[in-house]
């Protein structure tokens, strides 16, 4: 199953340009598919968290993993209404909110680009469970996420 | 115990400033005690997380608890090591590091100024965890948040 | 506002009893008001969970904890449906269902007697987010935890 | 790299037999390798969270997934310790320590057979993390976990 060419560019659009903060990240999505989306963030001096070396900052990867994590779903509950028009999938995606999240920090994040990718573990009527990957240019794995959100 | 109105200055202008992030989060501190690190954060269109409604972005909230986490850690430290000269004291803000971290999001962030709240539940000699809060201007709670950080 | 004591003890019997696994773990509820549940596990030697100290399994304090957010949650229900019969009310515990639970440990949990507490931070329509404490019998704190529960 | 047979008889009887709350939860371990543990659970009367249904405890898993969390270090630090006797790896055992649990609960367990595993997604010097999976005979995934551990 593949999504529209004008719904992935909609939610592209959405997500990177009407989200403001996601564009404060850098947030730029590379992938939308019903099962993993995938986007990447290029290292800024607006992002560095530690003075004196050039490590990214946690919350830069907290506040991306929960916007990625929103994002899987949004494509996950996008597949699931594809008998809707492509507007009014993404009128959903408003009506979406972060339960909670969790981000393990694994390694100090150091490098030009950052590669982040999200999938849905589960998604019900009401509730969706999420997981998230927070990786450098060579695979290396940063931090990973876990979140749930409301759906409706 | 009090700490120096020196060190005070120094870990707030350290803090709000040559972590470049939390200028962009616009984290303010107002008060920084052993047991209790409070700070403000000014509503700005950049940290829309909602286009059409006016809410902040969850990530503002989980980047931001995380650093006032790290902020009640390292006052807690300070006060333990107040034998130390406040330069001494400062360098060791460097070596902490967010091990993990969780938010529960309660409600939509929607204000003109949000509130900010912080406290250490335990300081090893390893590892202290910590316990966040994040309100609205009328003490109306809209997320929790509890971490845990690396301290050497 | 107060439940009534048939309400109150068979919630108890409910939780205390039907609930297998609360039985293993020894789960005496104290308390039940809609704002607050408390109740205690007493220290026995299947709850161990370090040979050659006496120490409590990390995984008592988890299971117990999701527990007391799951009471927590009914009793805010409970609260909530004062119009229905206490039958009809104690029906809405079998739909209740942890989506996530985040435990944190702040010290070894030694003693002959465990108090435990938990209060709804916030009761939705959908979802109910719980905060819990498990404590000593000096009000030493050994452990908090957070939960999110779906209601319906 | 493979562990000696003796080490992995003693692992496997310290953590079934003398980690008492474990003989209650019926884990029994499958493979511990360097990389990778697995056990499973059968299901048994006492495990049961859900009058009615016959649906497993939520405590069961955090527990459950907490002790191969644990495990799942306790093999990463082992296969690190080679040079030492088996003996003296397993002395290790004793001094970790979980700093904290998230456990995301997907669907329902029901099934006479629990399938758990855990891997370390990073083991420094002082911390180390780990994620855990917790499904049924048919490769469902019941439940994530993700922990952090503090090791020395």
């Amino acid at each position: 199953m593949n999504f529209e060419p004008d719904f992935v560019a909609d939610l592209k659009r959405l997500f990177e340009e009407r989200v403001l903060f996601n564009q404060v990240l850098g947030l730029k999505i590379d992938r939308i598919e019903p099962e993993l989306v995938t986007a990447h963030i290029d290292m800024r001096r607006e992002l560095v968290g530690h003075f004196g070396y050039n490590r990214l900052h946690g919350g830069v990867i907290s506040a991306s993993l929960d916007s990625m994590g929103g994002l899987a779903v949004m494509a996950a509950i996008g597949a699931r209404h594809m008998d809707e028009a492509p507007e009014q999938r993404l009128h959903r995606f408003g009506r979406l909110g972060t339960i909670d999240l969790r981000i393990d920090y694994l390694r100090a994040a150091i490098g030009e680009r950052f590669v982040l990718s999200a999938e849905v573990l589960r998604l019900g009527s009401r509730v969706a469970s999420t997981r998230m990957m927070f990786r450098g240019m060579h695979e290396e794995l940063f931090a990973t996420g876990a979140a749930a959100y409301i759906v409706s």
